[in-house]
Order: structure tokens, then sequence, then C-alpha cells
């Protein structure tokens, strides 16, 4: 199924001579030889995650998988006797077992607390189960498949529709579990139910999920399905490169099953073979360091090293166009899959055919036909902005529209929170999310991003965000000098149109590219709005005066304020407001537009907070009252360093003289940056034709200006 | 001076052919050249550390010295001149130079806001003076002897007696820079002025310095008084690491021209070796990543690769004893030294003759006699701790009796504080240290330590910590599973005695080497006793309710305290009272043995903190109130994983099941430890009785034990 007999034979033959599949199959059978020596445990289903049976079935499952494998390569009965062993240890067990004691799952399994864990096992284990296939006899594959792996697909599947009968992560899970066994159990009626969904069954369109995601709002259903609504053309994932990392592997190992043994269903072609696109977003999708950028519901630290990339990267390489880019990803992952995808990639790495994955400033759509917003990246030497104006991306999806982070070669520069969970750390509310998702790492006020009045975006609720997405007004990296994009939100504040426009702009007086962030509000009223920025590491000055309070107090009472402790608060100045900081010995300076009614408030992540689930991050907030028509205008630089070892700072100061709107009107908006080291440049958006080929002439200050395209960048010596 | 005659002989000969001396001389050559190429700059002095003025001068002296070592290698005539050039330039600088118009320092520099810095120029300097001697004509030398170099070392010494005429690093800096251009013009007197002092200068011995240090108390003076005094026997100086760092290179760097100028001061011998030998216990005070510990002021990140470190490590391996684990360390440098030290460590490392620096378990004794206290360091696997029982040391002594602090292979784990200061960034208040350094950095609340009543160790008065130390009661390094260190403190808090005692344990049934940590106070009145623990990363778990507040208030008014943030509070457990958190992927556990009258605090630094100088770190407080006698009984775990690539939690609880006192009387303390995978063990110490042959008899509940010395451990199975 996923390894052929071709791919065995290829393996056989080369094995000893492929230096990073020999590596991992050395690894990979230590491993399974420990396990095998400790003997086979399948304890009665009992815990949450991060428990003693959650664990035990979750490493059976990789284990029987990997043991299947070590068979099928090096033909040794021990590993097939053992899978053989084990899976008459569950067929005896699952018999046996009601649902899974534990009630928090709006879909409980039986071996785990909820279907998502059962349909994981599925997966991995009907690939074991394929490779021991013609190992076992038929009676023996009888009583597997009668009491055992059907019953088994149908819990998660006819029994549990609001788990399997959806487009959401969790389905494809559980489409690709059922198709697997499917696929071994050469059962059409499964492969059918894998593909489709289940024959009429129709949900309630209007029930939610745990996380308050609408369990099944379209009614579709099904792989295709699920291939079909999520991704973009371009391979964004609706919910984010995090969760896109998680539904990775059922996409493509079921996709690889059913290019090897329905090679006419042409999945990888499927929808003009986005899910290998899918591939090359995700991985560009990640830092410098391979973290993949936490939008939505993410957790920080996961990245291209996890077990799920290794096999992206393998198929992709494998079933795609080889790029040669890949190779040099896989071999940072420091292994292969043992399957034809793998031996592909360890004998084009060992023939040295390697080249750098260049990562570039990209835009990548959001929504099923690539209309709903999207994310778009900038790339600029070391820097990557990370902009984000998508589609609500699901019940994982957080309030912040034309939201962005910012990134050096060395980590967050300005963050975006993620999520607020403790990934499978049992003390941790069970490793679940926690009450904090919702009231904090969701709010709008939790990003770098517009708050009008203290309220989230669409009021943070599903029900209006799920129906909005942001629109793209332009993106342009044609221009090696200057990244720009630009996109409008008009739905989060009815009444109220949010413009942002952000650059990296490479000027050989910065020393490394400025940032330039435009963000033009139009609104039926007036209102407050703030615009925070999330930074790490110590403030060492600022060109404002700010006091600091007696006691703290949260900056306000919901929707997120309520988390937020107001360490300092400050006046703004007349012209430009500047906060210097130095993280991982660096200095970095924000310089805005202000004017003295402007308020600056020094924030600190961590009040309501009574289990400390938060942390203790600070951001700086820019805060502008009674505002009906107004534009918020920064620049942010990374300069110089700071070496504890020599003690020098160097490049200590900001490098920006001046920066001014010098005109704000509703077609253009227009700003001068003059740098210390001299220099002036000036910076014009056409704010309503974003055309290429719109020719624009445009006064200001007695000096005429004409351009073609939506923006006008020039540098005045 | 520096260089020998053979030494560039040998250098000559060896050229190429010695890796690590050779890119050393490359790196330093670019430099220079690159120097040479921009041109001299010799600015009239205007700024404080950090500023353009500054910042030259100190390029300049760095630059003289290498360009005067790059002619005595190269032979090439540029570097002769480009040397010559600029100290005429000095000399027409210097001649018209008033004192340094910044007025902050004690003791005012002319090319720089303080003498010190002008100290630094000099010992730099008179080496490229000594480099470029003989190239020079007689007249020429004559001019710059009468206009620059008898002046600059009259100013900072005759006419600066206040910061020359000192047992403290800043005199050591003058006393090298007197001696060393004295050593090159052949002029006894300021030869014998760098040895002994300025002849019949008495300072005022109550007099203090800018950081509220006696300015000479002793009346002591001159380079032999500053090796006599603050190092002890065993090579700790008395300031700590940081500042041993930094007195290191005019200790070495003046001894070892005295050591090639005048053989017969035998200066390497000179009390014992120390010189030699406090090299050694330098290094013994970096913690895995090459750190140095910050006790006392110290800034963190300094390490030995800092220069001062080379010229510590080649000096060592070349005049001492040759020992092969330096010459690891001069690897992992990456640089030598180019003079005849230097080239001894490349032909060594070249001929594969290193081996690697083993730091063990060692303790420090403290005072010129050895017996002020002192450094105990216990180490086993990966875990480090850092016992301080020493003096006050001088004006950059913290008022930490008997505080710890933990480190892993990771970095810190339970921290000092260190210093509050951002050494040469000028925005943080000039790069000198802040305010608060001394309401915050140097108070007792700051370190993991005891605090009575809210009160810093001798009312943090340097007056009376100043004439005070701890006394050790025993260490013992011999037994690899258990290593321990024992000391009283008598004089912190008047009639309260502290007795300490701190053991890393080897048991396999934990995963690491358990911390155990046993206070015990006997006072002759009541009090309330705090004790801290700062951790970084967050709260995983604990086993005791608490509260949050609504609004942050203070933990107290003054001594550090009003810079503590009360985040939570609660009470303690009967039994044991336990605090998990998770840092660097690892997690961490306290356990201490409580009452249910017993406080918990958690705190957070950052309050009346107007200018951000402080780091929001975190801090686990454990108060009891009203006791008179008593003793706090703790264990600390580092125990498993987290990893965000897998998501798999490891090992994430701690494995002590309880923590117990089974016996607490005037001579004896007894305590049990169970492990939740099985064991017991009891830990005896006689409080009264540290003598290695004592013989101990004690009964507890009913069973007797024997023993000999002043601890008995062992584990019940």
């Amino acid at each position: 199924m996923i390894l052929t007999k071709t791919g065995v034979e290829k393996i056989r033959a080369e094995l000893g001579n492929i230096p990073l599949f020999d590596s991992s199959l050395k690894t990979l059978k230590e491993e399974v030889d420990a396990e095998i020596a400790l003997g086979i445990d399948t304890p009665i289903p009992k815990d949450y995650s991060g428990g003693y049976t959650h664990v035990r079935h979750k490493k059976n499952w990789i284990v029987l998988q990997k043991a299947g494998v070590l068979y099928q390569i090096l033909d040794d009965e021990k590993y097939a006797k053992y899978v053989k062993d084990m899976l008459m240890q569950y067929e005896e067990l699952y018999k046996t077992l009601p649902l899974h004691p534990k009630t928090k799952s709006y879909a409980r399994g039986k071996l785990f607390w909820q279907c998502l864990n059962d349909a994981n096992w599925l997966v991995y284990v009907s690939q074991a189960y394929d490779c021991i296939y013609d190992y076992l006899t038929k009676k023996e594959r009888k009583k597997l498949e009668k009491n055992l792996f059907r019953p088994f697909a149908d819990h998660i599947s006819v029994e549990s529709p609001q788990f399997y009968q959806r487009v959401h992560n969790h389905s494809t899970w559980g489409n690709a579990a059922v198709g697997m066994i499917g696929l071994v159990m050469d059962d059409q009626a499964l492969i059918d139910r894998a593909m489709y969904g289940i024959k009429g069954v129709n949900l309630d369109k209007t029930a939610k999920d745990d996380d308050g995601g609408f369990l099944n709002k379209d009614g579709r259903a099904g792989f295709l399905a699920n291939i079909e609504a999520p991704f973009s053309p371009d391979g964004y994932y609706n919910e984010g490169p995090y969760y896109q990392r998680y539904a990775m592997y059922p996409f493509l190992v079921f996709a690889t099953a059913l290019n090897n043994v329905r090679p006419e269903t042409k999945i990888f072609e499927y929808k003009d073979g986005v899910l290998l696109k899918s591939i090359n977003a995700l991985l560009n999708l990640t830092d410098a360091n391979g973290n993949f950028y936490p939008l939505n519901d993410g957790q920080k630290g996961m990245s291209l090293y996890n077990n799920a990339l290794v096999t992206a990267v393998n198929i992709s390489y494998h079933y795609g166009s080889q790029d040669k880019g890949l190779l040099s990803i896989a071999k940072e992952q420091g292994r292969v899959l043992l399957d034809d995808s793998g031996v592909a990639v360890a004998i084009d790495l060992r023939d040295g055919k390697e080249q750098p994955f260049d990562k570039k400033s990209i835009n990548l759509s959001d929504g099923a036909n690539g209309q709903q917003g999207g994310v778009g990246i900038l790339r600029n030497d070391e820097l990557e902005l990370v902009f984000k104006y998508t589609s609500q991306g699901s019940s994982h999806g957080h309030y912040d529209k034309l939201s962005f982070s910012l990134y050096d070669e060395l980590g967050e520069v300005l963050q975006d929170y993620g999520l607020a969970r403790f990934v499978n750390i049992e003390q941790k509310g069970g490793g679940n999310y926690l009450k904090e998702n919702k009231t904090w790492a969701k709010q709008t006020v939790a990003h770098n991003t517009l708050v009008q009045n203290e309220t989230s975006h669409f009021l943070g609720k599903y029900e209006i965000g799920s129906q909005h997405h942001s629109e793209l007004y332009f993106f342009d990296n044609q221009n090696d000098s200057l990244q720009i994009i630009s996109a409008k939100e008009k739905n989060a504040y009815p009444g109220t149109e949010m413009h942002r426009t952000m650059a990296l702009i490479k000027d050989a007086d910065f020393e490394k590219p400025l940032v330039l962030d435009i963000l033009k509000i139009i609104s039926e009223k007036e209102n407050q709005y703030d615009l925070p920025f999330y930074y790490f590491g110590q403030l060492i000055t600022t060109n404002f005066e700010f006091t600091t309070p007696k006691t703290l107090k949260t900056l306000g009472e919901k929707n997120g304020y309520q988390h937020l402790w107001l360490e300092a608060e400050g006046k703004a100045n007349e012209g430009n407001t500047q906060f210097s900081w130095l993280n991982n010995r660096r200095f970095y300076t924000i310089t805005a537009a202000t004017n003295p009614s402007d308020e600056i408030h020094l924030v600190r992540i961590g009040a309501n907070d009574p289990e400390f689930n938060l942390r203790r991050d600070a951001g700086f907030m820019l805060r502008r009252k009674n505002a009906q028509n107004t534009t918020f205008v920064a620049t942010m630089e990374a300069h110089g360093s700071y070496s504890p070892v020599s003690e020098s700072a160097v490049n200590a100061s900001s490098n920006i003289a001046s920066l001014k709107v010098v005109l704000d009107a509703e077609d253009y908006t227009a700003i001068t940056i003059s740098g210390k080291s001299g220099g002036n440049r000036l910076f014009i958006i056409a704010n309503t034709n974003a055309s290429k080929e719109a020719r624009h002439q445009l006064k200001i200050n007695g000096k005429e200006y004409t351009w073609v395209g939506p923006y006008h960048y020039n540098q005045i010596k």
C-alpha cells in the first residue's frame, strides 16, 4: 500500500549504500527491537492524553507501523509475529470495549478518549496490517477484520458521524483511517465511505464542536471534500500551518496508498495537484529555524523537524517534481521514510543532487477557490514579515485580520502569541485547550493588529467571523529592494474599513531592511483605536515620557484586555514616538508617526490568569481616542548588536530622523522617512486603485509626482 | 616586554605551520589593516561610555597594541609607522587636555571620563610603545615620554590617589599601567610606584567610592598588595568572577612583563603562585556554556570567550604547568595571543596534546588568608550548584550569605539575578550601574537565601557586611554519589544563626542528581523568615491552592521587596508543598517540607521600576511567620523533557513521594526522602560537630544509627 513491491526490491538492492536511509533504518530497528524486548501491553483504556493508557496505545500504533515496515524490508519473521501478536491482543480487547470512560469529547473513541485518536491508530495500524497481510492465514485475517478492523472503522464513521462527516482535520484522519483499512481489506464500501462520506447521513448544520466551530455547515464530507474545501489553490490550509502539519499525514499517506493501489484515482493530480502544492506552502510557512508561524491555534516550536514533515518532504519529492531544494530539508531532518519515497530521497542525497531550499516572498491565497483572503510573507535579507488577511480558519481561527508578525534569523521579533495550551502536558488541563485560549489567545488584542473600542473583530464570534475574510489589495514581490503587501478588511467592525499596507524596504542607509506599516482607517463614527506590538526582551529607551503605577491594574475588563497588566502609560509625542528594545543581543526600534493626544500603554500579559497559563510577555500599544478616519504609520528597525562577552554595543540607536505623513486623503497616503545618516524617502500608496497599470499624478507640497501602479517609492538624496 | 626576542624568533620560524596562531594572526592583520585604511582619529574627549569619543579612544588602544605586535611578528614598517603616527597625535592632544568634561566619576581621567579607562589605555599602549621602541629615534622617544607617557602615568597615579592607592580592581589597572610604561621606559621610580603604591600618600580610611565601597580602609596599595589582598590562597578573587575576569588582564599582562623584563621578581611564584591558581579558579567558576556565575556584581553572559580569558589561558599554559586541559579551552576560544604564550599553545594544539578540561566539585576559600568563607561548587552529571558563603566582596559585593544558584547543561535553573546594569549600553544610564543595582540586585531578597523580617543581611550596609563572612562547616567532594557543602552565618542578622547544608545526591531512582537543601535557623527571638527560589519559564503545577489578586501590589516597601509584584499567594500544605515548572523544554520541581501555617508567595520582579531596568523574572517564595528556631528543608529535581516538535512530555512529574524532617534538634537534623518509584533515604547531619573523625550515635523513632563524620546518608530499600 505504502511500500510497493518494486519499492521493497529497490530498497533491498540499495541497502547499505544509502546513508540517510540506512541510518533511519538503524534507528527504527533499535526502537522496535527495544519495544519487542519490553513485551506487548494493550491496557484497558482509562486516561486522557498524557496518561499511561493513552500514551501506551499511541506508542503501540507507532511501533506496529514500524514493525510492519521492518518485516517488509528485512524479511525477518520476528517483526511479522510481533505485529500479529499485538493485533490479536487488540482483537481480544476491542470486542469487549464500551465507549472510553472519559466523557469530555464530542465524539468519544474506544481506545482513546476521542475518536480522533482512534482514527490516528487505524491510519497507522492499517499500514502494519498491510505489511503482514500475506504472513497471516485467511482465518487470522478474517478474525481481525471481523472483530477489530471493521467495527473499529464503523465506530469512527457511522457510529460517530459528528466526527466523521465533516470538513475538518478530525474528519480527514477519520476518512483516511477508514479508506486505508478499506484498501487493505479491498472493501469498496469502506473506500467509498472514505472518499465521499457516509451515504445518506446529514448532520445538523447549526451544531457545534468542542472548539466552537460548526460541525458541518455545508453538509460536505469525505476525503475528497476535505481536500476540496480547506486547501486554497496555492495549497494554504485554512486552519493554518500548525494544523496543516497535523492533517498532512493522513492526507499524504492515504493519497500515497490510493496512488499505489488505485492509481486511477489520480489523487495527486486532484484539484490541480493541490496536495503537493500544499507541502510547498507549508514549507514556506516556516521561519529561519524551521518553526511554523503560529497563525491561529498554533503551538510554538512545532517545526519541519516533525515526522509529518518528513513524510511530506519525502512524498513531495518522490511523487512530485523532484525539487532538489527538498533534499536539503530532508538532510536537515536527518531521516527519511522507510518506503519508496524515502529511498528515492536517500539515493539522490547520496548522489549529491541537493540544492538549497530557497524561501522567497510569497502570497498564499486562502479559500477553496483562492478567493477568501490569504497570507503574505515578505522576506528580505534575514527579515521575515508574515501578514495575515485570511478567512476565519475554521474553529481554530483567531480574530486577527490584517495582523502581522515579524521574524529575523534569530527567531521572533514581534510575536503572534499562538495558542494557550500545553499540548500533551497532562498537568495543564489534561494537555487540552485552556480557558485562556478563548479569553486571550483568540482575541484580537492578543495580536499585532487594530482593536476598535476594546472589542474583538467580529465581536469574537465564530458565526460572524466565519462568514467573512479580508481582501487582498495588492502584493508585489518583484522588486528586490521593496516587497509589499496590502489588504483591506471591511467586516471586522461594521461601519469601519481598515486598510493595512506593509513593506520591507532594503536601503543602504539602514543596517537591515526597514519595515513600513501603514494602517488607514475609515469609519462612520468616532472610535477608540488600539494598535499593539508584542515584543520580547527588555526596553532600552523611549523618546516619550511615561509613568509606572504603584499597583498594577488590568487595561480593560474583557475581550482579552482583562489579561493585560498596564505596566506604564505615557503620552505620545508631536511628530514621532520611538520605542527601542534589546532581545537576543540585537536592538530593535519602532518609530510611529503620532500626535500628542495619542496614548502609549506598556502592557504585560498575565492578569486574570489564576493558573499561570499565560506567558508574561510584553507589549507596546498605541491608543488613539475619539478618532474617526485616521492612519497609523510606523516603521520597525532591527539594528546593531550587543555582546555580553566583549560588552560592546554596536549601532544601538534607531536611524530614523523623522517619519511623516505628508498627505493622507481618500485616494492617496504619502509618507516620508528621513534617516539620521541622511537621505529622505517618499512612499505614496494609491488607496482606491490597485491596478498595476493605472497612472497616477499627485501634487504634494507643491511638487508633482507621477507613477504607474498602486504605489510609488523613491529615495531623495 | 610581552613578546620576547626568543619568542619572536620562534613565531617567525613556525609561522604558517601553527593553525590556531596563523588564523589568529590573519584575523588580527585584517582588523588592523582595515583600521589603517580608515585613518587615525584621536578626537577631543567628550562622551561617557558608549559615546563616540569613548569608543574611538578605546578602539585606538586596542589597535595600537595589535599593530605593535604585527610589527614585531611581520617586521613590516607600515605597522610601526602607524603606531608612531598615532602616538605622536596623542602626544599633541594629551598635552592640551584638561580633566575630561564629564563629571560623574570619583576619579576623572583625561582621555576618558574615568581614570580607570585611562589606565586601560596605558596598559595596552605601553605594549605598543615597547614593540616599536627600537624603531623610534631617541628624540622621538623623549618627546613621547615627556609629553605623553610620564604625565599620563602621573595623572592616573599621583594626581588621582583615590583611584590609584587602593586594593581594588581599578587600582590594579592603574598599577599595571604605571608599571608597564615604567618597564618600557626603564624608570625605576615608576616601577616602584607600580609595585608598592605612591610613597607617602595615605588616603582617608573612611572615604568611599562611587559604588559605596571604602576607598582604602587598610591603607595598602600597589600591585603586590593587590595580589595579596583580594586573592585567596585558592585563587578566588573577592569581588567574584565577573570582576576577576576584568582584573585578570592587568594582573597577567603586567606579571608577564615583569617575568620577562625583571625575572628576579619571580612574580608568578608570588604568594605561592596565586596568579596562576586564580586562573584555574576562574575557569572553574563557569557553567557548562562557559559563562561565569554572576556572583555579586556580575553581568550575565560574560564568559571564558572574553579576550581576558584568552590571555589567562595562554599565560597559565605557558608560564604554568602546561595543563593539557587548558588546550581544549584554547581550542574552543578559537584564538591565541600573538606572543610567546600563544605560540606555545598553538604548537601543542597542533601536536594533538589537548585533553578535556575537567570541572569538578570544588571549594574555593575567600580572603587573603583563605579564612573568610568561600564559594563551593557541587557538580554531578549535568547539574551544578553554586553555594556562596564568602566575605562581602568589596564594593561589588551583594548581601547574600548562604545563597545558592543551580545550573544544568542548558544554563540557569535557579538564578542569581546578577547586576542591574547594561554595561556600555549608553541609553541605559550611560552604561553605568543603575539605581536598581542598589535597591534590588544587591539586596538579600534578590537571591536564593533567607531573609529575616524583610531586611537584608547586615542591614544592606557595606560598613557592617565588610566586617564579616560566613564560616565553612564542612565540604566533601570525595563521594561520587553525594557531594555536599555546609556553612554557617552568625552575623547577617545579629541574634540569629543560619546553618545551610546543600547536597547533590545521585540516586538511580531519580533521573538526575537530587538537590537537598537544609537551612537551620536558631534565633533569640521570633521572626518572619522568607526563602525565595527564582526560576525561569512557566509554572506547570503545584500541589497547593493559591489565589491571584485582581490588582498587583508589591510584596513589601523596601530592601528589594518594593520591586516584587505579588502575583499569587497560598497556604502551604501539611507535609509537603510542591512547585513544578517548565523551562528550556525540561521540567523542574521544588518539594519543601512545610506546615499549614507556612505561606507561599509567587512573585515577579519589576515593581517600582520606572525605567524598566529589571527583568520580569519570577520567584517562588516560602514564608514562615512568627517562628524562632526552625528549619527549612527542600529538594529540587530536574526531570523529564518536553518536545514541541513531537509534542511529547516525558517524566513530567516529580518523583518525590514524601520529604520529612524526622528529627530536628540542636545537635542533629534528620531527613527522610521517599521516592514515588520506591526507596526511602535517610540523611542526618550533625549540627555541632563537623569533625571528619567524630563518631555519632543517634536514635530516631526507636532505631539506632551510628556513623563517623559530619553527616550520614543511606538508602533504605
